[in-house]
């Protein structure tokens, strides 16, 4: 093998790359790390790698490509086929990364959610010294989670941990699902998984099947002191019907780490949500050492099986989109 | 027996006071509810057991007093021998009843430290949508837990679940730690203890003995990207010292529930100390259902030992302070 493998990725240590250029010298990878667009442009013909962040729309000129290995989870600006310069390039996601990051931000935003923290942020910031009365809990709630892959999963199995008397995992095929979970559903009964919960967790991904998932109809399903959390994609989530049911008390709480459009507008009424959470879409980026770890990890992994010509893990199935 | 049982606890529930009653019943033992100051003052003369919140200087009135049964953990307030009517009185606590809450304001509370979530808050505040960087994580971190009782332990268990690498137990007394913990320090190894911590929780009762714990020296070994959270009282810490930590970024924040002095007043520095998140005394109070079960339970455990002259739990040593 002679190609080149051509990385953009800032969070990289020197001891990633080490690692990396190690497996690459020994199966003759040539490594180009791109500085900036004009050497992007200048050298991405050349690879038959690309690993990291690669802007879709430098794709077509990626004539050599083979593999692109994707460092996100959510791939769905990947997809089109017309983006790439031939056809049967292998796309790769980093699914697997995000599970411990992303679902610590679930723990934390569901116990502010329930604590009802957004109210004390408020009480605290006029100096006032005051209990607001009854607060709820994870221990002993009865929790929906739509979509049991990683991220799903981790979070499952931090809230059993912390008390949740019962889980319900939502998932799109029929499989047994790990222990952490109570009680499993299809996709098409959701409806049913809804009822009664105390918290909805959705960690789905981006595609035409899981676009506006969450209906307003659904969401006329969820108790008065029921909270929901999107750490997906926002298309899966009717974000006006959302706004109504929390403006109107119909619905508790949310945390939305994901919007429609993103990045969200100045002047949108999502930002005036009552008894809303809103982050900016960082529950899972490379902001925590042990994700770049893991990503690298699995990048590392994918590698080895590439040049050893070994079934490689994480590939997308661009119809699918995941 | 044919005493009077006084009762002035807000929170119970009509299936808290149907258990409560039955077992009384069995026993020729009277209950009273009391509805307002004056009533209480009119008969608590005649109570031989008090449960609940009893204000303390009502306690002198309280001639026929064998038994003082305190819904809170806390009892600094009861320590005094002036302050009872009779040499010899029974002071019990609720400790135990507040593992759960108290834990979970420390999970949530930490998360929002390591994640940066005051810093959001102003970010979103300002509609603005833009990632700030690094965060950190739960996941292989090491905490220290200063005070190993029920509250200690329930969060050390949480802490491990979400994958803490190393959690040192830090107590008072020499004895072998709930396997949560990995390490096991006497307060005199205190500072040992702090040395490397990533998080410090302070979840120690008010008694001479953790008066100042927290020393200005001491918050001087902890590192720059160091958070403490203090869920005990406010006297175990220097607040001043701490004060000037934050504000100068020798730790990277801290949660404070309590305080000194308690409410604290509205021009008070603390409320606009850096990287600091303040909540008023709410951890563990009467607010959550699982709290006030736990806690009538304890009670009806004890009722049940009293009646049957067996030996009670949750004796305080008013000499000792818990």
């Amino acid at each position: 093998m002679t190609g080149t493998l051509g990385i953009k990725a800032e969070f990289l240590t020197s001891k990633h790359k080490r690692d990396i250029e190690r497996i690459a010298l020994a199966n003759h990878l040539k490594i180009h790390y791109f500085t900036d667009e004009a050497d992007l442009d200048a050298l991405i013909g050349q690879c038959e790698i690309l690993y990291g962040y690669i802007p879709p729309e430098k794709l077509r000129a990626a004539e050599s490509l083979r593999w692109l290995a994707c460092a996100s989870s959510g791939v769905e600006q990947y997809l089109g086929e017309y983006l790439y310069a031939n056809p049967g390039v292998i796309l790769t996601n980093s699914a697997g990364a995000y599970g411990i990051t992303i679902s610590e931000h679930i723990v934390m935003t569901l116990l502010m959610l329930l604590r009802r923290m957004p109210e004390y942020n408020a009480v605290t910031a006029a100096h006032q010294w005051e209990s607001l009365g009854r607060i709820r809990s994870i221990y002993g709630s009865v929790i929906t989670v739509i979509g049991t892959g990683d991220i799903g999963t981790a979070f499952a199995q931090r809230a059993k941990a912390l008390g949740a008397a019962h889980i319900r995992g939502v998932h799109r095929s029929n499989r047994v699902l790990p222990r952490c979970f109570d009680e499993s559903y299809a996709v098409e009964d959701l409806d049913f998984a809804l009822a009664g919960a105390d918290a909805v967790i959705m960690c789905v991904p981006g595609t035409k099947e899981t676009e506006n998932l969450m209906t307003r109809e659904r969401l006329g399903l969820l108790k008065k002191t029921s909270v929901l959390i999107n750490v997906g994609r926002g298309s899966s989530l009717d974000q006006d019907a959302l706004m109504d049911a929390l403006n109107s008390g119909k619905i508790a709480g949310a945390a939305l780490d994901v919007t429609t459009p993103e990045p969200l507008p100045a002047d949108h009424p999502l930002w005036n949500t009552k008894n809303l959470i809103l982050t900016p879409h960082v529950s899972g980026n490379m902001t925590l050492d042990i994700t770049c770890d893991l990503d690298v990890n699995l990048f590392f992994d994918n590698l080895t099986r590439y040049c050893r010509k070994q079934p490689m893990k994480h590939i997308v199935e661009r119809s699918v989109g995941y």
